[in-house]
Formats: structure tokens, sequence, C-alpha cells
């Protein structure tokens, strides 16, 4: 049985123990998780031995560990592949609009939903369960390196040492990373850009303390009031990010890659199905699909301020809470935005509040090159698992680590995404598409075949 | 003994059954607490019995119950006083910058620290004790009526209705209401007017579920983004409310009105004390007294949207909410306001979002008339408790029942407020200060004396 037949033939088992890991609440930014973090790194640790890993460790960070696991078998000769993947998950209260419990795996109409379902304990395990088969059926034709990590939620802070500690470990020809997806399932695409990342909070103080509003309010200006004036601030009318300098270095779409990415344009009927949004917003010079790949954006993730529970209290606060972040795109400094956000703030900050810009997380964007001959692989892949020629597209979302695997182990960086655009990742009712499981284990085992020529 | 030495002998043992009273969290917008609030209405209604009124009795409402005491001893031909205050307390959560916990009072420096020591259940007992030492010292000179509610600091929701129900039973002469307060211990001051309220929540809506920022953001129109926009537009920059026909209705002060507020100007220094805010803010042509108390105003009370807790959730959220409300002067309709910010947030909602502004509370403001023979008798009270004649305020907070004892019972109101400006009423460390409490048992008893013309 080759390994794709034996692929095939443990597929229900095979989801079976994605649901076991799932069911581990591997949050990441939660402290009391950690004992969770660290059971999830065992589970994955203890499969990994058990289909055949030569090598598996559980390597410790000043964070969460990093799960490495190798198998050299190959020789000398043959390519080596080195997986990226993470086993940490977003938080997920059921509170939030979960209509099942999040670490509760439930298949319905062919998903399987749950916090971590695509991103990116599904994705991740495709590559596990892609090398059990082949090991299973005999001796893999490349050698594999995989590195999971327990951090990427929280912007990977540890990862970028880890690698630039342990290069000669993760040398290898072509990284290979799941954990992005495309827009529907029938139409494979490749994404070859993602965007980078940097969150701050942003926090404005007027009086000393909570006051009376009826005792103080008109005389003193209010910081839920002054939070909301700078926000407004922030975009201009026409949807492009006020800050003074933000786009300065950002490149700009060729018309060769413009006229790429049109051929899987975004349209408005299925924006609106996805987003449930009343009608699109944003830079109307740039299609839907290049508003969230191309271009730079400013997100508020959150606000909070003085009394927001049910009934009332007519209080003034005593300040104001915004969590921002903005997600960037390639050649943009992450740190260089932050010094522009926080100087503008400054600027337009009345003197009757105070203001802070904290810097919480930063990530770079990261662009793969279309040319290579990893990227040659990849496409023989998926036109193999799909039965189709993949088109290529730009992803919004942001894996900081990327730029570290292209920049100091100098490798080819494949996005070989096995997720749904409306997946859900992050938001409530997360899914994962059965189908793309199975399809991301055949395609990730073409994927080891085409790099070795095969 | 007369009344007053009665009053002065028992001092300590009048605050240490103050401290009983406020011990009990009588917190009326917090459904856990209804036993609570039973229970402080059981504890007035005991006291009340034990000092001898004649007919106590805990009336039920729709809500919380009102604690209704009398004593008609007098006589026929006496005045009858009817005293209103409220035993319900503002939430107070330690976290929120309590140095103490916020029921269990203590003495420091003079002051009594605790939820409810100021407002209001310090300032309505001071009326308890007046009546006590009077029943103590021999026969009252007035018939004393005593209606102390527990549904104040959510807008008396109920309160309307009960007096509308019993209008015989609350007939009186004056109504007597301490609930206020004073800018300094020593320079004698009378309220003669309070602010209406409308209480509204604004909503808005965006996607139909939490989004992925990376994925979305930059199509979509943020919702906490939105609403800051919108809070943004409810004022103007010269610190005026934006919205169309806010004050239309307000009456201008008059000259005379204006110098008589002067004799008692809130100086910027005191108010950087109390507010230890930055610099003040609000309409210029105005001065501060006036601001909080002659002029009508807006105010953010609470934001909440998205992830705020420490950490990063790169969520773009699917709705945002504001806690608002408006402090409003004598001859403004709350409900015509309500609508005028409902239209106007209508308005100005672009059609990328939507919004919802739903009402939550609405409350008259309240004028009295400063020629009365009332005013003259609380005038002469004030003279005898302070050693000196008080001035004329306007004060910014609001109690919504002033108007129907006004209009439903026909009566001179009297605001004999015993509570200083800088008690940090509905915020953390809410004091009362002791002298004041002990003060206001003596200026009660001389409004009493002086009704009844002794």
């Amino acid at each position: 049985m080759n390994a794709h037949d034996h692929a095939r033939s443990q597929a229900s088992a095979y989801l079976e123990q994605l649901k076991d890991l799932i069911r581990i609440p591997s949050i990441s930014t939660d402290p009391e998780r950690k004992g969770d973090i660290r059971r999830a790194a065992e589970w994955l640790a203890d499969d990994l031995r058990c289909i055949g890993f030569e090598r598996v460790e559980i390597k410790p960070t000043a964070g969460h560990p990093v799960v490495y696991a190798e198998w050299l078998g190959a020789g000398e000769g043959a390519p080596t592949v080195l997986v990226y993947g993470h086993y940490d998950v977003q938080p997920a209260e059921i509170e939030a609009g979960w209509d099942s419990d999040p670490f509760e795996p439930v298949e319905r109409d062919g998903f399987l939903y749950a916090r971590g379902a695509s991103d990116d304990k599904g994705q991740v395990f495709a590559h596990v369960k892609a090398a059990e088969s082949l090991l299973a059926a005999g001796r893999p034709p490349v050698n594999l390196k995989l590195v999971i990590e327990g951090e990427e939620e929280i912007g990977s802070p540890h990862l970028s040492a880890f690698v630039g500690e342990n290069q000669d470990l993760l040398k290898a020809d072509v990284c290979v990373i799941s954990d992005s997806g495309m827009p529907k399932i029938n139409e494979p695409a490749i994404v070859y850009a993602l965007r980078g990342l940097v969150y701050v909070e942003l926090e404005v103080f007027g009086p000393a303390r909570d006051l009376h509003s009826g005792q103080y309010g008109g005389t003193v200006h209010n910081p839920a009031q002054a939070l909301a004036e700078i926000i407004a601030q922030l975009h201009k009318p026409d949807g492009s990010v006020a800050v003074p300098g933000f786009y300065d270095d950002v490149l700009p779409l060729s018309d060769e890659e413009r006229a790429e990415l049109a051929k899987k344009p975004w349209d408005e009927a299925d924006w609106r199905r996805t987003t449930g949004a009343p009608m699109p917003w944003g830079e109307a010079s740039y299609a839907l699909h290049e508003r969230v790949g191309a271009r730079p954006t400013l997100e508020i993730n959150g606000l909070v301020s003085g009394f927001y529970g049910p009934g009332q209290k007519t209080v003034l606060p005593a300040k104001a809470l915004a969590k921002i972040s903005c997600r960037l795109v390639a050649n943009q400094n992450p740190t260089r935005i932050y010094e522009l956000i926080r100087d503008y703030v400054a600027r337009i900050t009345p003197p009757t509040v105070r203001s802070e810009v904290r810097l919480l997380q930063t990530g770079e964007a990261a662009y793969v090159d279309r040319h290579t001959e990893a990227m040659q692989a990849a496409i023989r892949a998926y036109e193999q698992g799909w039965g189709s020629k993949p088109v290529f597209m730009r992803e919004g979302g942001s894996i900081p680590i990327v730029a570290d695997f292209q920049h100091k182990l100098n490798l080819p960086v494949i996005l070989m995404g096995f997720g749904l655009n409306d997946d859900g990742a992050h938001g409530p009712n997360e899914r994962f598409n059965i189908e793309m499981f199975h399809r991301g284990v055949q395609t990730a085992i073409y994927f080891y075949e085409a790099i070795a020529g095969r």
C-alpha cells in the first residue's frame, strides 16, 4: 500500500486523533492554561515518537516549549523539508457566541467545529499524518524536520531566538507552513504574501478617579469621549489610515501581480455571505482582495471604559482603553509604524487629557518568491491533491516567523494552507472542513514527493 | 434636655448606628443584592419603630420597597414635613480603586469612608436621628412623614407611581430632601436646582460575528471604530453638545441668578484638586459652576467592545457598546432629548454599520423657588446649624423624584444637602464628613422648629 492509500485507509482514525489534540485547551495567552500548553506539546511528542520519528524533543524556551521532531532516514542526498506549525490556540469562551463547547469538537455538515480545528491544529496535524503515512508505506523520499511551537497566537515572542540559536539543527532545503486559507474548497490557491503586525494599547487618562457625572460632567474632558475622538482621527473619510507616514514604505502592486490576484477576486456577494456586514468599507481604489492582502490596515480590537454592565451607572470614567493592531505589508517596519502611531496620538491628544500608546507585539510581513523550484513542487502537489491548477493569492493574516525562516535560515518558504477563509479562525464557532483535512494529508504527501523529484 | 443637647449626647451612638446601615450592601442595580435591599429596608423600619414613629411600613412596589414612617402627634394645627431619602446605593467593587472594603465603613481624618456614607444613607439618617432627638426630648413641633426608597440609584422607576397612588398619605406642607452637597464645609449653601437625566445605550453592529482582523480587516467597517466616529460627533470642538435641538428648551440664566451663583464660584485650583484632571474642559462661555449646574451635558459613562483583557487578540469585533447619559436642566424634556439623540445618531451612522439607541432611564430636572416661606425656614436652620448665612447654588446631579413631589403633591421642596462635593459619590472611596453628619442632625432639628415657627 502506498502512502496515499495508507492515508485514505486511516482517514477516520486520523480525524479522531485530531479531536483528541483539539480537546486540550492550549490557549497561549492565558497564564492559567500553562499546564494545557505543556499537555498539548507532550501529546504531539508522543504521537511523533509513536509514528516513527527518530528524534523527538520538547525544547524549552523562555515561554512555551517548541516540539521538535526529525526523521533523516532519506539520507544526505535527499532534500530536507522543514515543517512549521503551532499547537497553541486563541482564547475561546462559550459566551462569545459558540454553539457548542469550543474544546469539545463536534462534526456537523462536513465540518469539525472547535477552537484550533483550522488554526492551526488541524493544518499542522495534516503534515504529521502525511509523515505517518509515508513512514508506514516504506522509506519517505525526503528528510523531515518538524517545528511546532506554542506561542504563535501571542506573536511567537521566543521563536525568533530559537531559530537563531538552532540554525544547524534546522538546516533544510525548503520550509513549508500550513497555517492559512483559501476562499473556496474547489479552487486551490497558494498564499505568497502574509501581512505583518503591530499590536498596541492606547490608553487615555482624565480625572484621578471615577467621578460623579452630575457633579463634574461638563467641566472634565471625559476620557471615553477623548479616546473616541482620537480613534476617529486614525482613519480618513476614504478609509485609509490617517497616521502620517503610515504608507511611506509600502511597495506598490505591479500590474502583473494585480492581474494574478484578479484571477481569484473576492466578489461582494461572497463578502456579504462570510461577513454578514451591511456593505463593504475601506480603500475604494483597491479591490476587496487587495485591501486585505496587499494593503496595510489599522483595526480597533477592543474598547473598555467605565461602566458597561446591565443597567446604568452615571460615572464619568477616569480612563479609557483601546486595543489596536495594524496588519502590515512587506517592506514596512513594525517598530517604525508603532513610533508613527505613538507620535501621531501624542500630537492629536488634547491638553485636557493624557494618553499613552504602549507596544505589545511586532511581527514582520512576509513575501514569497513565486518563481522558485520549491513553488513549482507546491503547484504540482496542489494539482495532484485537487485535480486543478492553483492560483496565487495574498493572505491578510500574519505569521511573523515566516520572515525569520526566510532570512535567518535562508530558506524558500511555501505557505501551503489547508484552511478556508470562512473557517472563523479567532472567532466563535471556528471550524475545519473535514474534506480539507484529508486533502491536506494527501497534498502534503504529494509535496514531499514532488520536492524529491518523484 | 432639649433635642439639640440630646443629639449631641448621642453623637457617637448615632454614628455607630449609621455604620450598621452602611454595612448592608443595598446595591439597587444588582439583582443578586435583592436580599440586601430588603435587609436595609427592614433595618430602617426597625429603627424608626424603635425611636417612636407611630406607623412604620415597608411598602412594596413593582421594584424595591419604600420605607414609610409617620408621626402625627403634633396635631392638625401643626405643619407636616415630608422627608424623602433613599437607602439604596451605587455599585462598588474594591478593584475599582477603593482603599478599603466599600461596605466596611472606616473612620479616617474626620471622614467615614464607605459606599453610601454620603449618598444617601448618611444624609437621610441625619433626619432619622433628628426625629429621634425631638421625640426623645418631648413632643416634636411638626408632624413627620418619611419616605425612604430603594431605587434612587436606578432612576426611581416606581416612585412616581407610588407618589401618585399615595397622594393622601403623603399630604404635607413642605418636602425636605437631603441628597446633595456643598463645596466647602464652612460655607453653607442651599441647592435650588437639580439636573434631569436621560440614560441611553448606543450600540453599533458590524459583521454578524467576531472576525479575524487579518482576514477581513480593511474591508469591514470596524464597529468599535464606527462607534468612536459617532461619539466624536456628539460634541462640537467648543465643548457644546452637537445634537441638533439639544439646547432648544434651555432657559437662559438671568443676570440676577448668575450674580447669586457667582457668590460661590468654583475656582480652578479647587477644580484641579478635586478632579485631578489636567485642565478644565467644556463650554468656555460658562463658568465652571454654571457648566455643571445650569447647563445640560452629555457624558460617555462606559464603553465595551471586542477583546480588552491582558495580552492581545486580533479580533475584528462584531459590535461595540457605549453607555451615555445627559444631565438636563429645567424645561428640557428628557424623552424629547432621547428622541433627538436617537434621530441624530441614526442620521450620522454610515451605511457600513447599523446602530441602535436604546432608552434606559429618564428623569426631570428640578427648579425650586428661592422665595417661599419654607425656604426662609431653611435659611434660618442653616444659619443656626452653621453660624453663617447660606448662599444659593445649583447642583449638577439629579434627583428625578423632586419634580414629582413638586407637581403631584404640589409641595414646596427644600434641598437640604449635608454632603460635600468631594465626597466621591458614585466613585471609589466615597466618604461622608462626620462633622457634616452631626451638623446635619442639628440643622434638621432647627428646620423642623423653624417650619413650626419656633
